[in-house]
């Protein structure tokens, strides 16, 4: 018997899902199960995919409220009413596919408890990563590892400008003006550049990867804006490339002289540009593409690359999760346990100061004898062990040095840099950045 | 209810598989409902996975027919007794998992077609690319796509010797016998170094990606043994890395002034030494590493990225499978769609001559005017229409020439080769590679 899907939004998404749902040839056969029942859209004009005049509608409630539907796919984005709508379906026994991160990641809570009672799941997989299968083999393949780290380059738009900025040499503005103009980055790129998009992608697959819910403020977001040329330049002399990571991480071995208290049940869970090494496998991930590694034991180390956005890679997975769930049980009582939610506590985030990382600082100081040594002694006494000093050039009668630090504790590293800003010799601290 | 399971070989992964499923805490919950009923091994003899002896037994057979238990996983390798064991098991009404790519790629008919027959599951997510979830998302989320093309680097022995006649610029005997050394590489590396393992695994991803049995005898296979340092050199500075890709995939789109009769729903299926353009994801796959990309309408490419082999991956993919049974329906009559074999016919194979490719041949010819519009003129008479043809060096007054070609037919290619080997200009030609 057929599963009646109703659709809420007919932009790029849900016109790539609908095209596919209409010419099944050559696709898994179990799609030829699934009925578009109604069209959910804003405004009843001409579209570029041929469905009957009938099924479209402008009383978004009729659907989620319909009977004879099974399925809802809400692909209009935004906050509202998506998260009304969602959770009214929800009540009317639908099973939800969406694309929105930032409806799931705000409101996964309240949602997923509202799935879990109604017995209805809610399929996320085109909310992170395009068309790359990433929440699925998360729930389902990885999840009998022990998860460590799940990281990547989840933002196609900073990727792209961060690429551009590597290739050609040029300034964030400029680049992004193009990007702009050649429609790879918004009229308002605050969401992408800023680190926002890529910090809801984050809360998701840190949840699924820790088994915990992840509070969407917790998470310290830092974008791109500050990257300039000369940063990309010396990275790629140290043997670095720049891209804004999204991280979500159980802390490393705590090391015992640090005594730091940790409590090994947090993660940590971060958004900023970071210095990763030309050999890393997310290095060579370049322009809008998306990246997710997943760190676990045993499995070691393995990445899911591919389209992070578009119509064709995002309607593919919608179109995946609705595979799921014509394939599965519907029925309340025996639901799919590898397609449900099944966490129902929230993961405590380590906060920026306990975080232990490498750090990339980038100094102008003045050029007098004994600078590289008061630098040194400062971090040494904070404990902050450094892997390289290196002079990078001078300008204007400054000095441009560069320092890299070993794995230190973040805060250790900033009370360093505190003192080391008042020093008489230090007059700027342009850049100062992570590294993996 | 748990699901007891039996387990034959307590080698590398078998001892791995029985370690994760001893220790759940961490992982999926649903792994506490398997109970490791058995264990078949060839010998009694001291292990490094603490089981209770009574669990070991050398009479394979007690497993396979044994009553009690739901689930025998096969990792002994080799053909038989897998092959009759894995039978034997289905017939018990038992689900397989394996990771045995020869046993399938050989006897998967025979296997699927008893399998169906008795309303069991045959999982094979460890045959190919160790832990990479690959075969998962081929026949599920990757399925809702039209397959163009699956193509890889899914043997890590020789992706980890020609990653080092890449960083090294040895030659291939001594990184193999190296390799040896470090365990790397088999004693005997046949089924490694000329790509017959990977040929192995290619059949398994045709057939999920094209809906078709492949006849593991039909596939062009060759191996990396006449890599020379030299085309290493040369294709780096061309742009390219040499890489063993085992590719899967439909005919470029017919030229219709080539008038090849191509049948569309043919497909080539190949194991083969190929010059991949540095920019491309599978170029920066290095070492032992394994990836597989997937090339489809609407997804466009993803590519799948991690460890080929060893104990924790390869354990990770079996447990992955056997969390897919626990939460599957496991009654004959109500099997998952997602898990079963749906395929029944056999895909038929383009002949060699009709593959449209790249290619690249270096030639060692005499050092007089005009050889080199001799050979452009040879190839234009065949249709071959060529990218360059560069002058690399002189070596014993020989000129050194490497020629890139468009896509053209392969039999055209081999044709004006034909006629090429005659010139008396031509002295040697040490090398044909594919390019992707």
């Amino acid at each position: 018997m057929a599963l009646k899907v109703g659709i809420l939004g007919l932009g790029t998404v849900g016109t790539g899902v609908a095209k596919m749902l209409l010419d099944t040839q050559g696709r898994h056969s179990l799609l030829n199960e699934l009925e578009i029942a109604k069209v959910g859209v804003r405004s009843l004009k001409p579209r570029s995919v041929s469905l009957p005049d009938a099924l479209y509608t402008t009383d978004l409630e009729s659907i989620t409220t319909d009977p004879d539907i099974d399925i809802v796919i809400e692909v209009m984005g935004g906050l509202e009413p998506a998260r009304s709508l969602i959770l009214q379906a929800i009540d009317h026994g639908k099973h939800i596919v969406t694309a929105n991160k930032a409806v799931i990641s705000r409101y996964g809570e309240e949602i997923y408890e509202a799935a879990t009672a109604a017995g209805v799941y809610v399929m996320i997989e085109a909310a992170v990563g395009g068309g790359i299968p990433v929440i699925t083999p998360l729930k389902q393949a990885l999840s009998v590892n022990r998860i460590q780290a799940v990281m990547g380059i989840i933002n196609g738009t900073t990727n792209y400008i961060l690429t551009r900025m590597q290739t050609e040499g040029g300034d964030f503005d400029s680049i992004l003006t193009d990007a702009q103009q050649l429609g790879y980055a918004e009229a308002d790129p605050t969401a992408d550049v800023d680190g926002l998009d890529a910090a809801d992608k984050i809360a998701i697959l840190g949840a699924l990867a820790f088994g915990g819910r992840i509070n969407r403020d917790d998470i310290y977001c830092e974008g791109i804006r500050n990257i300039s040329a000369a940063d990309i330049t010396y990275a790629k002399n140290l043997g670095f490339v720049i891209k804004l990571l999204a991280i979500a991480k159980l802390p490393n071995e705590p090391d015992l002289n640090q005594n730091l208290n940790q409590n090994l049940n947090d993660i940590q869970v971060r958004v900023h540009p970071t210095l990763v090494p030309i050999s890393h496998p997310l290095a060579s991930v370049n322009g809008v593409n998306n990246a997710v590694l997943v760190e676990g034991d045993p499995i070691g180390q393995v990445m899911l690359y591919g389209p992070g956005a578009g119509e064709g890679p995002t309607a593919s997975a919608v179109v995946s999760d609705l595979l799921q769930i014509a394939a599965s049980p519907t029925q309340p009582e025996q639901t799919n346990p590898l397609l449900v939610c099944s966490h129902n506590h929230t993961l405590s985030i380590v906060p920026n100061a306990e975080v232990v990382t490498r750090l990339y600082v980038r100094l102008m100081v003045k050029d007098t004898s004994g600078v590289i040594g008061k630098l040194g002694t400062c971090f040494g006494n904070h404990n902050v062990s450094l892997e390289s000093i290196v002079q990078i050039g001078i300008q204007n009668d400054l000095v441009e040095l560069v320092v890299v630090t070993h794995e230190v504790p973040e805060g250790s590293f900033q009370k360093a840099l505190a003192e080391i800003r008042q020093f008489p010799e230090v007059i700027e601290i342009p850049s100062l950045l992570h590294v993996l």
